[in-house]
């Protein structure tokens, strides 16, 4: 079909999302997660065909994203995410003031591109489109070349949620190919984009989104070199655990999350060698592991080798070899380079099963290391009683340039939960100041807009003066915050 | 000075913004404030020199901006602008969950552009100054070459509120002239912008934002036509007082507010044309004022002798000249259109005291009319008892494109409150998720970071488990929203 055709149905259906109204819309993403549920077994095994990613972790890419269209569901039954705010007519030092009601709204249509890494999580049915629709905006999903069958039948899945909850087909579309995205990306009836995936893409794709004749958000989440740092007594303490937990955390899923770790910073001491031991001895235990695409697998062998080729660079360890000759395999490495090689390629992301170590002399030295190092989606410290003051010193570092920092553990595994934030400064996401994982999500897909003077019959019900039943939601009223407390149910 | 040396002023000064903390910055927005009350004088005086704006006005915009940066004050230690969210270590369907804490940090320096037309609420010591200095963030302003000596003595006096809080000068610099202003926007130092003005330059400056090797955000409130629809029973009931209301709104200060109604479509009746009888009654009663600069003027004339020269638009009355010659004098103009002739530039907003009117035939007409004009700050429904279905109409279609619908009143006289909305879809604003009017216009300046498994005493006070005296706030935990009931003083 036309995009133009797709963008009409995506309208209509927009009037509808608003007209069925949150108890609808809370009961469509129920309805979808219950028909993704249904599917589960045909689901997992088209996606294992198309990506190989195996079926333990698709089942749970799939769990998270039916739990997710849940989570999105009780956001909309609880209501806050609209910020309802009520002023009562009054006066002030600058005389009288009118009735203000505000509240957020769908923005419309959103386009929505998939991830190749996450066939459903971050993909057709996935956070994206979850929050879109909980927000009430119709989907365009551009479908990632990696799984196409996989995105049709998530596709059909979510369209029976929404019939049964009576809104029609246009509430999400799919288009196919770099060239209708880009066309999607550039549509008068697209009123903002949600991306996962490269930096040039991302940079691509949010150049023609701000370039349109009437510029729209672009929230991309585009790629990151997260960073670790072990202090020196949790190296000492807590060495061979903590070489262990790298290894599993850089080798999750043949590396290629987002989240994972791509650089850690050890002490140069006997305990941080100690560490390098036991990252060196995991490595070794661990097997090369079937890529996303050829492309993925290719980049990932072009990227290493530059990698190691770099002066200052010295491979440690790989992962053991498969016993094949020509497949999309990802052969986990651990590099070892010398401070000062610390820069240019090794300070960006290289997406797949590598690690890079960096041994630091003192914390001053480290403070250098770090300078040279650019934004992230999380960065990780570890550190035991002693450490203390460096601790303080790395966190408030890293709050300035990540947005989500991880203490004592490891960056993959990121929980759907109202505190995530999954997002960061450029160029880990574009649009940082919001995240694609968590309730707050929804916060995207909205707009404020304030009603002055409005008689309470014509207002949006949960702004009247006395709401009923599931349209008590927390709102502030006269400047304070009602929360929860308000509801009466 | 050198705009590396300013923004390298502004990193450290965001330190001590952070340092103060929250008491600190509400302190020294207060004393801001003060500091400006006991200028106050001088600075109308100055203003009134240098924009001819008038001492009356002038002083109501100055009281405004004062009052302003005290509500920010309150936003600061209210604290709920932080959205302080935790989720403890818990199960979930998804296996075990680790303890989460969301809380929103400064971005670090931004750049605010001030407007010719608001020489305090909308330029240096105005909102999106205010609301960033809330946030914690250092402001670098660009001055309007309109009225740069108040800009300097509003700056003196936002500084001596900042030393009296121990905050350096590196917290507010200025700087002059368009190509200074396009090298802001694109200095690495600076993390977001701030503007009020011109479609063009706003354009423009978007551009350079987006296009930056680190786009950043941009907040551009731009300009619109803000539409005003009179129903027949209202035409009917209020005819005179809704053309006196109107006339003295889209005349107020030369006509030279973003939220200047400019269109207004009467009902094609015997009421409509008693209304239009009134308007064109009040607009001879008016008078030529003086523009913001000479060419602000020019653009006015030229303008306005387009619109007249258009086919299909006839001038219905105009407001007495002034006795001189050559003055920068705004002259009051009512336009009457052909409906057919609402295209283009009768589309467009005018910046000045001209206001366009068109008759409609029956609400089938109106809705073909509506879908000609595009998105605006405000639009505005005057309706009467027998006027509901129509006016039920007109909010569903004004809702989808304007961020404040004002319900028998007029947009100009924009309150700042918690409850504000002033920023619409493009071209009303880029960036039209936020307001720059208003408490919440703080989120713009804000990122969120979340902190995994920290020990408590790590943690920014406000996240702590047992937060004391100012640090206890309004939070979101395990999903539940506490609202302002969780304080305990």
């Amino acid at each position: 079909m036309e995009l133009d055709a797709l963008c009409d149905q995506a309208v209509l259906a927009a009037v509808e999302l608003g007209d069925i109204g949150r108890s609808g819309r809370s009961a469509m993403l129920r309805s979808a997660a219950a028909a993704l549920e249904e599917r589960r077994e045909a689901l997992v095994r088209v996606a294992d065909q198309e990506t190989a990613l195996g079926q333990q972790r698709l089942t749970g890419e799939l769990t998270r994203t039916i739990y997710q269209l849940g989570l999105f569901a009780d956001v909309v039954d609880e209501g806050s995410y609209l910020e309802a705010t009520i002023d009562h007519a009054g006066t002030t030092p600058m005389g009288p003031r009118p009735d203000l009601r505000r509240i957020l709204r769908p923005l419309g249509p959103v386009a929505v591109f998939g991830a190749s890494n996450f066939p459903f999580a971050f993909s057709v049915p996935g956070g994206d489109t979850a929050s879109a629709l909980a927000a009430g905006c119709p989907v365009i999903a551009k479908v990632h070349e990696a799984h196409p069958a996989t995105s049709v039948m998530a596709r059909d899945a979510l369209l029976e949620g929404a019939r049964a909850a009576g809104v029609s087909t246009g509430v999400l579309n799919l288009v196919f190919g770099q060239e209708a995205g880009a066309l999607l990306v550039q549509h008068p009836g697209v009123q903002a984009v949600g991306f996962t995936g490269s930096l040039p893409v991302g940079k691509l794709l949010h150049g023609l989104a701000s370039s349109r004749a009437c510029p729209i958000p672009f929230y991309g989440e585009l790629g990151a070199l997260n960073t670790v740092v072990v202090c020196e007594q949790a190296a000492r303490s807590r060495g061979p655990e903590i070489g262990r937990g790298l290894t599993a955390s850089f080798t999750l899923g043949v590396g290629q999350f987002c989240t994972k770790p791509g650089l850690v910073l050890l002490p140069a001491s006997d305990a941080g060698r100690g560490l390098l031991d036991a990252l060196v001895h995991g490595v070794r235990g661990t097997s090369a592991g079937v890529m996303l695409s050829a492309r993925t697998s290719s980049g990932f062998a072009t990227r290493t080798d530059a990698l190691r080729q770099l002066p200052g660079v010295t491979a440690l360890a790989e992962g053991s070899e498969r016993p094949t000759d020509r497949g999309w395999w990802g052969r986990p490495l651990l590099l070892l380079a010398k401070p000062e090689a610390l820069r240019d390629l090794l300070t960006e992301e290289c997406f797949g099963p590598v690690l890079v170590a960096v041994e630091y002399d003192a914390p001053e030295h480290l403070v250098q290391l770090l300078g040279r190092i650019g934004p992230a989606l999380t960065a990780t410290v570890h550190a035991d009683a002693g450490d203390e003051k460096e601790a303080w010193s790395l966190l408030s570092q890293f709050s300035a340039k990540v947005g989500r920092v991880v203490y004592n553990g490891y960056p993959t595994g990121v929980a759907v939960t109202w505190a995530m934030q999954h997002g960061g400064p450029y160029p880990a996401t574009v649009g940082s100041i919001h995240t694609s994982v968590g309730q707050t999500a929804v916060r995207r897909w909205l707009r404020p807009i304030c009603f002055q003077d409005l008689p309470d019959g014509l207002l949006p019900p949960e702004l009247r003066d006395s709401p009923t039943g599931r349209d008590v939601i927390p709102r502030r009223v006269d400047g304070r915050s009602s929360g929860a407390l308000d509801r009466t149910d």
